[in-house]
């Protein structure tokens, strides 16, 4: 992962896409959100969903996870480069998480981040705090998904 | 579920707890945010978090889980005095999602939902919009989770 000082502003990061299989939607809400509209193809039709509809935290939870694969490739990238790779810090939350329009079964969502806004942490200035906007868009082009996330990320030693 | 007309703003539910365990931790993190300190007890020491700590979206899918188990119940014994049981309707999403403390392995989390503000749909008037923060508390007493979430309702069809 980069350094919180080669990080701009509006930077966009492609985090790649995921199909919601009915199989994948039904798995992820018997474990934690087993509403009916979310495990039955039927429930799901007769819900304001208009169809089987993935669990909002099944979203949030897919682009974490493109999120982490996208930081884990760039780390592996900067390491073949011989650079120093930062270790980001945990997230202390996110804001607007807005489930815009369904996730229907068959769906494929590709997911952006971009940064929205930086500062340095006051309490440890050794951090940058970073704001970025994680959006996900189905394959109709419409906006399903969209959270503004904090992040802790390392400042470069002075000198280093 | 309770219909729109049956809820109070201030209304508070005990959803119940859930203990953290490093197995869990582990199995969902590797699923789904596959960072190291949520799946190696060292990496999470190393950490800002200071042990192995789960995920955000892992505290946030268990207590989902527990919103949906306790809804349920509440729906059976409404159904069970023969009372009509109302189906809510899905989120358009959450606010202010706050990771305010660690949740680390062997911590038990008790989640409340409280109701925090209710009005009716202007779009959909069958249907009211409640607004509730579901918080989560560990064993020492210390919030660790809070969320502000938005959910449809659906009111008494008038003369029933």
């Amino acid at each position: 992962m980069p350094f919180f000082e080669d990080i701009e502003i509006g930077a966009r990061r492609d985090l790649g896409s995921f199909t919601f299989t009915a199989e994948a939607i039904k798995k992820f809400a018997a474990q934690f959100d087993p509403q009916r509209f979310h495990l039955d193809e039927e429930a799901g039709r007769n819900s304001l969903f208009g169809g089987l509809a993935a669990s909002g935290w099944h979203v949030g939870s897919v682009c974490m996870k493109l999120l982490v694969a996208d930081g884990q490739r760039q780390a592996k990238e900067a390491a073949a480069r011989g650079e120093q790779v930062a270790i980001w810090g945990p997230s202390p939350g996110f804001r607007e998480l807005r489930w815009l329009k369904p996730v229907l079964a068959g769906d494929t969502i590709h997911f952006f981040s971009e940064v929205e806004s930086m500062r340095t942490s006051e309490k440890r200035p050794e951090w940058g705090i970073l704001q970025g906007r994680h959006t996900g868009t189905n394959q109709r082009g419409e906006l399903v998904y969209s959270v503004l996330a904090t992040a802790f990320v390392p400042r470069r030693s002075t000198g280093s």
